[in-house]
Order: structure tokens, then sequence, then C-alpha cells
């Protein structure tokens, strides 16, 4: 089984993108594609006027801050917008493609972290109100059940608790859930950029081979969005994933060209 | 099987409505809901300075032209913000809900009407680039295959044509259509009036008894959204519904109170 995660980016080539997960998907692949949207999620907000508050954990990681005004843009970039862009290009190139959130069917099941610790220069804040979480069950049942139907999962944030409380989450921490209970093989993720690069500003330092136990030694490297890659790669090992693919999801074939050899393999 | 049509105006009790529909389902009853999003759609494309445009059908049916713009609020709201409200506050009530549009799996498939009249006092003009259409093949599969493993499909509009082109519809017509192919014997559809009123403007003028064969007569008594309900309950007669509620959804037991004789009965 293949995971094609497919970045929020302005720039990503989302009708390129689905001709090729198409392909594959009509070609007997077994495959989910998971999708972010924080570009239009940033975009909706300033437009509505909700701000978009980063935080950064004590150890580094920066996230949204999730409050109730910014889950409400969430749900309608994430959910709305973004998935049914999604799911339609698929459905015009013939796959029944049936896009989800993980509230769903309680697919992506998950803890509310609602205080936070937020690292600020040289002092750290206690922040309250969050309404993000992390994934700690994921609902297999409902992916196979469409998958042996002949439909295509394509999967986004927000969680949800038992309770129903809708929870912003990370996806690649939700994708290596994923492949904790479902055998998950290989996974495709497109960005903008070419691949993991040693340096984010200049794109000639791309790293082609990573070895999967040198994963950690990338993080002193990764700024941002990476370094959540990294994080969820690690775990995505631990759970049996056997090969990553980090690539360029702006060109115009972003998943074949990685399989031959544009971007990074980690393996 | 029945199906629940939450309407989309803004006083509608959804953790009431919700409460109720779980109860149904945790005793065994098979329901769809269908749900609207009217007023969220309309308070957001105003937020967004998005302009929402009524047209006339020659026939005297007002709807809403759907251009661009417009589709992108729809998704925003239908499928983003109010889906996946009412999932996650069935998921919190412990019923394993899975929010779809009509776009997932083809599940409501439409002809797209790009070019429209619309009737303007004295004059008919002619409108294009309308992103809207009418179902004319419902996926009973996904939804059987849903209900059968305990998942309650919660279902908007829009619908989608095998092209991939998202396309707004009417959740009145879409529901005739889901009963001409899946076994519908009750509708139940709340919205923000206590049933069908002879004069829209006086609550008193309830009419508790419809003949279904009488529907054609309140056409010339039924204003603004309350003609493609009489049109689409025909039509629902027409394809085996035995029995149609019409009632209040803003009371603190929507449902039951119906089924006790609140409200409309159209049988």
């Amino acid at each position: 089984m293949m995971i094609i995660k497919i970045g929020g980016g302005k720039s990503l080539n989302l009708p390129a993108i689905t001709v090729e997960v198409a392909r594959l998907w009509q070609q007997g692949q077994r495959l989910i594609v998971v999708h972010g949207a924080g570009w239009t999620r940033d975009k909706v907000a300033a437009q509505l006027g909700v701000k978009v508050r980063l935080i950064t954990s004590p150890s580094g990681i920066e996230s949204v801050f999730s409050d109730k005004d910014l889950m409400r843009v969430f749900l309608m970039t994430y959910a709305g917008l973004v998935n049914k862009q999604i799911t339609a290009l698929l459905i015009g190139q013939g796959v029944k493609a049936v896009g989800l959130t993980g509230v769903d069917g309680l697919l992506w099941q998950a803890k509310r972290q609602a205080v936070l610790y937020d690292k600020q220069r040289s002092k750290t804040k206690l922040v309250t109100g969050n309404y993000a979480g992390r994934v700690v069950k994921v609902n297999a049942k409902l992916i196979n059940l469409l998958m042996d139907q002949g439909y295509l999962p394509v999967i986004t944030a927000p969680a949800v608790t038992p309770q129903g409380e809708i929870v912003n989450t990370d996806n690649d921490t939700a994708i290596a859930a994923m492949a904790k209970v479902l055998p998950v093989t290989t996974i495709v993720s497109l960005f903008e950029a070419p691949g993991f690069l040693a340096d984010p500003d200049n794109p000639e330092s791309l790293i082609k081979q990573i070895d999967k136990d040198k994963l950690p030694d990338l993080l002193p490297m990764a700024k941002g969005r990476m370094k959540k890659k990294v994080l969820g790669a690690i775990k995505a090992f631990e759970y049996g994933v056997k090969r990553i693919y980090w690539g360029d999801g702006r060109v115009k074939q972003p998943i074949s060209s990685l399989f031959q050899g544009a971007g990074s393999v980690i393996e």
C-alpha cells in the first residue's frame, strides 16, 4: 500500500499530480491520498480577518495555534475547498475517489491537547484554548472497506475526539499513525522543493539518497514544516514503511519523476 | 429507510436534532442525513465580498446563481463547516457518522446546466457560466456499503459531473433521486417554520394533514424555498416514499415531536 501526501502549498500542480495518482490506481496500486491546504487556509484566514498565530514548542517545532476561529477556517479550506477539489479532479480522471477528513467515521481519533507551551525568544508561555491534538487511533477498517470496493480515500485533517471535538492535527504524524495499522510500504510526499535540501535556500543542495537510520541527523538542517516531515518519517519507518520519497509537487510529472530518481529517497 | 433533511437556517437546533438522530440510529433505524447550509453560505459570502445573486426560472422557481466564486463559498460552508459540524455532533453521540458530499464516490452524479433563463419582472434573460445541475444518478451502492457496516451517511450538496465539474444542486431534488434507488419510505424535513403554512407569515395557518395527491395545490401558496420542497415531495411520492414530515428544526425535540403530531404530515 502507498500513501501519497500532497502538500498545501500555493504552486502544487494538482492536475498533474491527480493524473499520475489516477494512473497508479488504475494499474492496481492500492493507495491513499493525504493532503494539506496551508496556503489556502492562510489566504482565507486573511480574507476573513482571522489571525494565524504560530507557536513554537520547547523542542523547537513550529505549529499553528488552533483557536475556534482558525478551526472554522480550517474546516472551510481543508475539508471543504481543497478536499473536494482534489476528489473532483480524480473523479474527472475516472477514479471513484471519496474525500474524507479524520472526523468522518472516527477515521483519525485524536487526543486533544488544549494547553500548550509556546517558546518565544527567552521565555516560555502557557497557551490555553488550543483545538489540536495527536492521532491516537486510526479506523483502518473504514479505509479497507472503501478500498476493497474500488474507492480511493482522499484524506485530510482535522481529526476528532470520541466526544466529538474537532481538532487540528499534523498530517505527517497522522500518516505515520496510518502506517502503524495498515500495510503501508511506500510514502510519496510532494511539496514546493526538489526534495530534502541541506540548505533550504539552495536548490542545488538536494540530498538524493538518505539512510533511514540517519534521519535524526537531518533535524538540525530542517527548517519549518520540514522538521515535522523528518519526525513523521522516523515514526513511519518504525511502523514498517520501507521507502519514502520527498519531491517536487510543482512539476509536470511529479510522481513518476520521483520514481526515476528526481528528489530524495529515504530507505 | 428514512431520510432526515436538516435545513440550512440560522436557528436550527443542531445539538437537539443530532441527539434524536442518534437515538433513532441506535434503535436500529436505517437512515441518511441530508443537510443544507444556506445561512452559513450567505454569511461567509458576505464576509468574503462574494455576491449571492438570485435568479428566477420562467416557472417561478428561485435559485442561487452558482458562479465560480459562489461555488468556492459553497464548498467551504456545505462540504466544510456544516457537514463536519453535524458529523462531529453525531460522533459525540456515539454514532459512526461519515460526512460526504455528492462529489464523493460520484454519490450524486449531475448533469450541468450551464445556461439558465432568469425571469426579471417583464423580461427574461439568458444567463451563462452557471455551475449547477440536476442529479441524474445516485451511487446507492456506496450508501448501502457504509450503512451495512454501521456508518451513518451525512450528505450534502454539491454534486459532480463524470468530468469532475463540481456543481451546485438542489438538496430536495437530490433526496427524491435517492428515494428512486433506495428503499426510502419516510422523509423528515426540518426547517425554520412549524410545518407547511397556508400563509407563510402566519404560524397559525399550519396545515397538519396533507394528502399527497393534493401537493400540487400547495404550489401557489408556497413561497421561496418551500416551492422546491413541494416539488421534491411530489417526486419523492412518485418514487415510492410513503410519508413525509415537515416541521420545526428549532425546538427541543424536533423529530419526536413531529412523530407525535406537531408539524405537517403528507401521506
